[in-house]
């Protein structure tokens, strides 16, 4: 009798394996690093607000600071008119108070005087010459004004341990004077190549051999969630060989790839020479996800070992799925899901087999508010497949395909 | 009578501000990278494959190797059974020829030998003993195969100038042997924050003085866009101070960025100090964009320098609507636009006037198929909105606002 799927792994589902992640991945140490340097890296401490913001009332319009009541009811019809009782020079405090029936003139970021409580724009006003400014819009109370502490107030968090920190939150860490940030160290993830027939991309491969595509791949993905890849080498399916590779990898790296070597076969020696480590332990062997199917996942102490599979188009696969995530989650990273799914419809139908996930190539195009996927079917071995692709589809576990028109998840690339 | 918003500017619209910077940007040298610093660099050159992909049939599966003739009506009642003529090993070309009724073992990326078309998967096969392999599965030409030079022919396009590099093109560039590649450099952009009322984001802004927030929100979406931020200085409302940061910014940089100073008013100096610039000519004054009317672009040579607006949130928006465009245009980047305009349903009806598009920061998230954006109402001076939101709302430039439960455009940010 033909062998089946099962008789080969204990395999998982995706989402047992993302279960498995997040509690399986080493925590990274914290680093404070200058601002400019953290970005889209993420927050290892949560920080709360040394001060408030703005420190003093300020002016978000260049014209002249009022007392609103004095503003009441006026119009283009029925002025307010008021006396000009001074300018305020940008970037000092004016020790002159506002009194009753004056304006003071004002710029954009401008410390309100004592007295006034908001700020007409100089478009609603005209200067009536000898000190006489007229007013024609009334002001409620903090009107083009921006209070003291009105934006963020002294212990207010201003960053989550977990979180990202993009350009705007740079900006917010700059206004509050924090101009170093703890960050998550970046995880390094070493990579080791397997096979007898893989040679290295810098040279021409003899008859038979090919070059080492993953290693490359995996550098990409590595650096695009957040982490640091270090190729390890490149080793024959030999175990002595291979043991002295993971032993380096392990001590050199928070998470190790090992590509190649994971299918079932004569040159299954992935799982054999991990299990030799002291500390082993075997998480996953086999997942329900196409292709990609004869992934380990496993822990040597405290370091998460991948065994991705050889194929290129395979292992970018699983490595998006699950690579991508446990650098997330080494990161402490805490703003939803990581990679981020989103959804199209597909223009074709896809066959599929029940009791695995499927993840085809695809082209993603956005027309207006018409998102559209069209599959890319190829053979596994075809490289530049992965290249005409922007995109995965996710035929879900239990369906025997999609049916042109439908909605379905997929995964930008 | 109150002044209006013409009155100020010539005002022009976003999509005329992106037409022009298509031709007003100055191009990037190209350089070469070892294919590991490639990621997320967009290509100089038009790169021609050097040889064919795979250089000799492979195949796909483990299983055996067999001309496909011989499988012809196999089924599992009705099996063929062929004769094991050998063992392909891994990274060589087997001398000998398969005969008609043979198989030979192969596995995944094992090279075909003479005479084999097709590659049965061992799964649809059983061992019998003495050299007997029973098969239960018809095979096609070709199945299970990657044929020489199936997934890329000699001569093909696998770069094309102005495409970024992703991890699945550093693939296959490696899969080619092309580990280093052109890329086009990285634009500097150079940033002047000015203002009388700005201290640096390290000190302890004295009385009326607040700490620059552009220089580090600016630095961050120059970054993500793919250019080198380079702080030129923080200069008081001075034209001498000015213009020679200026001078400085235009030697050190390809687009140079000033922040604050474009308002009309009392500190309107960018103009003035770039108009005494030899090749000084104005492309922009005032854009139809809310926040970020008072915005400047103008040429100095071939330098492109942007007045933004001296409002952190007005600075940001503006940044990410043109100036990352110009980054992209600099990089030579052709694949669609920058940013990528996303879209949902609004949950909150939004008012706007007519004559601007208006930029509302807002919350973007994602249930399924629901994509729903709520606006965050928030003063203009107000830093910690910039925070909290992840998209922007596009409110069309003459709409009078949107209401809820319509579909709008939206950025992620």
């Amino acid at each position: 009798m033909p062998k089946t799927f099962t008789d080969f792994f204990d395999v998982r589902t995706r989402q047992e394996v993302e279960t498995i992640l997040e509690t399986s991945c080493p925590s990274m140490k914290g680093e404070s690093l200058p601002l400019a340097e953290a970005l889209y890296r993420v927050a290892a401490e949560t920080i709360l607000s040394p001060e408030a913001l703005p420190p003093f009332s300020r002016s978000t319009v260049d014209g002249y600071a009022v007392h609103s009541d004095d503003t009441f009811a006026a119009s283009e019809g029925f002025s307010a008119l008021l006396t000009l009782a001074g300018k305020i020079p940008m970037g000092t405090v004016t020790e002159k108070s506002l009194n009753r029936g004056e304006v003071m003139a004002i710029s954009t970021g401008g410390v309100l005087p004592e007295g006034a409580d908001a700020v007409v724009m100089v478009e609603h006003t005209a200067d009536r010459g000898e000190n006489l400014i007229e007013i024609f819009r009334p002001l409620s109370p903090l009107e083009n004004v921006v209070a003291a502490g009105e934006d963020v107030q002294k212990g207010d968090q201003i960053l989550r341990k977990g979180q990202e920190i993009r350009p705007q939150e740079m900006g917010l860490l700059a206004a509050l004077g924090i101009t170093r940030v703890p960050v998550a160290a970046k995880p390094v993830v070493g990579i080791i190549s397997t096979g007898n027939e893989i040679v290295s991309p810098e040279t021409s491969p003899p008859p038979g051999q090919v070059r080492d595509v993953n290693r490359y791949t995996l550098n990409g993905l590595i650096q695009k969630a957040g982490g640091t890849p270090r190729f390890i080498g490149l080793i024959p399916d030999n175990e002595t060989a291979l043991k002295q590779a993971c032993e380096d990898g392990l001590v050199q790296s928070d998470i190790l790839l090992l590509s190649g070597g994971s299918s079932v076969g004569v040159r299954d020696l992935t799982l054999q020479v991990l299990q030799t480590f002291s500390g082993f332990s075997l998480l996953v062997h086999g997942v329900a996800v196409s292709p990609g199917k004869p992934t380990i996942l496993a822990k040597v102490g405290d370091k998460l070992v991948f065994g991705l599979p050889g194929h290129p188009a395979s292992a970018w696969v699983i490595a998006h799925l699950f690579v991508s995530r446990a650098i997330r989650a080494c990161l402490g990273f805490s703003e939803g899901t990581f990679p981020v799914w989103d959804h199209a419809t597909v223009s074709r139908n896809i066959p599929s087999a029940q009791g695995r996930e499927d993840f085809i190539r695809a082209r993603f195009t956005m027309k207006g508010t018409t998102r559209t996927v069209e599959p890319i079917f190829s053979k596994s071995g075809i490289i530049s497949s992965l290249v005409a692709a922007n995109a995965l589809i996710r035929v879900p576990l239990n369906a025997e395909g999609v049916y042109k028109g439908e909605e379905v998840d997929i995964l930008a690339i």
